[in-house]
């Protein structure tokens, strides 16, 4: 059996009993019940994941796709392409915004290539390469269903391996020209929402590129009439391999019971498809912030997952997943530290 | 002159200077402009109220203000009303929810008795304590115009000599049974909105008790009919010590150019009358997280700042402002710390 499958079988439910008895607890420490939110929702949710109450995440790591999208050559982005390499240069300089909030919240960054167009110059990059870049989803199918499949093995296996090395929480990064476009692209052909819930601006559009867009996303739809219920399929027609690289890292925490943050709309993107692919999946993501990309609303909706932060983000990256970790920590320290009216008699 | 008036003109405008300073730095940053959203919005304010960029706090401290409201024996609250001392005695033995939080967050508690009826049993509060409760603001003033001065400048003396120890970086926090029907109260006095957008159910209420809540908030308004161009008389007719010890902890932060975070409602509503005493003290405050309290979306258009968190949490203590600590690090890592478009040519 190939590791996609196998690891697709490991997913199981999430521990109920240890739900249970974290909940018992919340309700013991010394506050009226459920006033702590959704630190206590957190709580009680990676109880569910890792199977105790409480517990510390000594080894976090943020696992940063990067890929370029092929879609890039219908002009949908405001950047030029060689960024990608560029970006997840500066990513392995410490000088991106996921690189310093990361640092900051005691997580390293996992940069993983899967299919830059050019090659990153700076050491530390893991050069899992499929190809130099996906093709455009407005003349075809994006990938081959094989590629599809590898990307997103790839996604497992880098996943497996860090937490074969002890990490025990995972944030999901992405650099990609052209992904908000096929993220678009996979939420309006999933979701059956309108064109404007769909495709945002990205980065930084003009008006006309915005409109440029969304006739893209429209046309690559139209052009691949992908069938909604073969999420892998979905992903080969549409999908960037940044994309299926990140639904294999939340196929790998699902399956090895390590607690997973969503950023932003890629990133969701990806979670939509995991979850498509194994619905027991989304029990293992935790949300960080929303988006101002209005397909951040389709996602939540999608997942039911409530974001925590409302910080009007939108450079990607991973940068939600490490302000996400210190809310993490918080939920931690809460139900472990807290006193409980047995303290005070 | 009194330690209230010279505090209140002491408050300049913020550095608007260092506000385009570290706009320009922003923009130079390895981003599309504002793509880190309210990351950059803080890095910005901060600079104006430390006048320069970036920057590490280093002693961070959240003022908890202790007192008994009078009206706590209208039955307006779900919880006996020793627990205020009681909740005051967790603090200092590190077991409530804000003494967890501020911890895990670099922060220390600065928990001062300014009204409890009951006295702490712990060491380490600071005693200041005017009288034991105010009156019930059903029944006339909650306090005199004199003990509303005198709780201010206690606020603003505690707060200073924070300062003047080193702290960097306030939060505000509050513990006082009845403490969101006072808040309501003022709210609802000062605002002119709806009985429905003043008051809420605070930690925990029945329908019943929610509805005689709202009816206790009319007809203390009702009652002392304040003025509301006269932000001191207000809360003397309908304020606790608590939250008017809040009121001098915003002024005084403003006075040293200290950023202060705001909490919940009742942090708020002593923010909101803070920026009616001293308008320009407004652009030192901090927002943390929304409330679930529908005060909170009052207190939000007063002082024109958008909540960062949205939590669900209706703990108080200052326990948004432990988590809003970190969302300040992260700007400040940020603004210090990623590359610019200069690093990579």
């Amino acid at each position: 059996m190939r590791i996609f499958e196998e690891t697709v079988q490991k997913i199981c439910a999430v521990d109920k009993n240890a739900i249970e008895a974290a909940e018992k607890r919340l309700d013991y420490l010394l506050k009226p019940k459920g006033s702590l939110g959704k630190l206590e929702w957190l709580a009680r949710r990676i109880a569910g994941i890792t199977g105790k109450t409480g517990g510390t995440f000594t080894k976090r790591g943020i696992v940063v796709m990067c890929a370029d999208n092929g879609v890039y050559e219908e002009g949908i982005a405001s950047s030029p392409q060689n960024l990608s390499a560029l970006v997840a240069d500066c990513m392995l300089r410490g000088l991106s915004g996921v690189a310093v909030l990361g640092a900051e919240s005691g997580a390293s960054l996992h940069v993983v290539d899967v299919g830059l167009v050019d090659d990153p110059k700076e050491q530390g990059i893991v050069n899992r390469k499929i190809r130099r870049g996906t093709d455009s989803i407005m003349k075809g199918n994006a990938m081959s269903r094989e590629e599809a499949i590898r990307a997103i093995e790839i996604g497992i296996e880098e996943t497996a391996g860090l937490i074969d090395s002890g990490y025990d929480l995972i944030g999901t990064g992405e650099v990609g020209m052209g992904n908000t476009t096929t993220s678009s692209a996979l939420l309006y052909a999933l979701s059956g929402c309108g064109i404007d819930e769909a495709v945002g601006r990205g980065a930084g559009l003009t008006d006309e590129a915005f409109a440029h867009k969304k006739e893209v996303v429209r046309e690559a739809v139209r052009v691949n009439h992908p069938d909604c219920n073969d999420p892998v399929g979905l992903i080969a027609a549409l999908g960037g391999f940044d994309i299926a690289g990140l639904v294999g890292v939340f196929l790998a925490c699902a399956a090895h019971r390590v607690p997973v943050v969503i950023d932003g709309v890629i990133s969701g993107a990806a979670a939509v498809i995991a979850a498509r692919i194994a619905p027991l999946a989304i029990d293992y993501m935790l949300p960080s912030h929303g988006t101002e990309e209005p397909g951040g609303v389709v996602i939540k909706k999608l997942l039911g997952l409530e974001p925590m932060l409302m910080m009007n983000m939108r450079l990607g990256e991973g940068t939600g997943c490490a302000l996400a970790f210190h809310l993490i920590d918080a939920a931690m320290a809460m139900i472990q530290n807290m006193g409980t009216f047995g303290d005070i008699g």
